[in-house]
């Protein structure tokens, strides 16, 4: 059996395909990304087709081979079976994580987005091996998804991360924050989506989130 | 092991939520068709949240128990194997059929939607057991799915029925032609959204395509 799949979620990328101005952009950002330092990959296309969304992670994971970095599918765990892919990750609105567990098998890594302490709980209440991550946020206000919930802030990112031993990490405008507070609160690292995806030089952007939150442990 | 499903295509519903006037209506729409003679229900609602797919798809589940009829899902492997769902139709922007059969199982009933006869050729020279039904069309124009190819007419439906020696049924605006002509043409059963969604006696409807299908053999 292979070993269960490691995901480093210290500056998490999640891409955005309109943002990077089409699926070529999408793989030119995340080579960039990952040569900058972006430890985690996460495909999420809401608006492709099906068909499109697996081309685009084909190409993504054969780009990723060799990089140690883990390539996530948003919501869609066909696709994910589809691909080959190293997981998932499920919203509030997708399956729920123990059907996306059970399709996945034991060896697929499992995020899952909580907004409130009260989900973190229940996520953390689940056989174990359930659920491997969970994304909290957002912590700002976001312009990548304009559906999202309200911001939690700061203090709601601490909330969410003292009520559950599952690793947490912050989404939704978290470039912008404090990334020293970010740690603080307890997040094991952050998930972008518009801090790296159609910036000039998202390799750039990458480095220096990285280098931002090695300095916030300091 | 269970036997393969089997699939009557004689009256096959497509459910569209919207039409529907919502998941209740739905459901309201799909018990009053199969007792007036709906042979299989397709549930496909493109606009959904996965989680809100999977709460309906269980819901007819529960209603089609005992029917005979199959529930077959659109697109959405995940969502089939999820609630467990007799099948899946995909089309030319879903998974493809091999990697949708791979996913499901040999049990499990597999459609595809083809526009020509090259598309039928295609499928029917996959590996036996790969596709189970081709749905065909749109035959005339239809109003419930804008984004569809163009129409293929009764001739193209025929010229489609003649490429493969799969089981096809005629969709698209069929409840308006000439039964006999679409028997004729090769169809095995047709596939309808708006002469059964959306009808004050969607059971009426139902069982007057049935009753006209019927004649249309004569």
């Amino acid at each position: 059996m292979r070993a269960r799949v490691v995901l480093d979620p210290t500056l998490y990328l999640v891409t955005d395909t309109a943002l990077c101005g089409g699926p070529d952009g999408v793989l030119a950002t995340v080579r960039a990304a990952v040569a900058g330092g972006a430890t985690a990959v996460q495909v999420r296309d809401p608006r492709a087709t099906t068909r499109e969304l697996v081309a685009l992670g084909e190409a993504l994971l054969r780009d990723l081979r060799g990089t140690g970095v883990p390539l996530i599918v948003d919501d869609r765990v066909d696709v994910a079976l589809a691909i080959g892919a190293d997981g998932v990750h499920v919203g509030q609105s997708d399956l729920d994580p123990v059907t996306a567990r059970r399709l996945l098998g034991p060896r697929a890594h499992l995020g899952l987005s909580v907004h409130t302490p009260e989900q973190a709980q229940e996520a953390s209440a689940l056989p174990p091996g359930t659920v491997d991550l969970l994304g909290v946020g957002p912590v700002l206000a976001t312009a990548s998804k304009p559906d999202a919930a309200a911001p939690c802030g700061l203090d709601g990112l601490a909330r969410v991360c003292a009520a559950t031993p599952l690793p947490c990490v912050a989404i939704g405008g978290v470039d912008r924050a404090d990334l020293a507070a970010v740690r603080a609160a307890g997040a094991h690292g952050i998930a972008v989506v518009s801090a790296i995806c159609g910036r000039p030089d998202p390799g750039a952007a990458a480095a220096t989130l990285r280098a931002r939150w090695r300095e916030a442990a300091a």
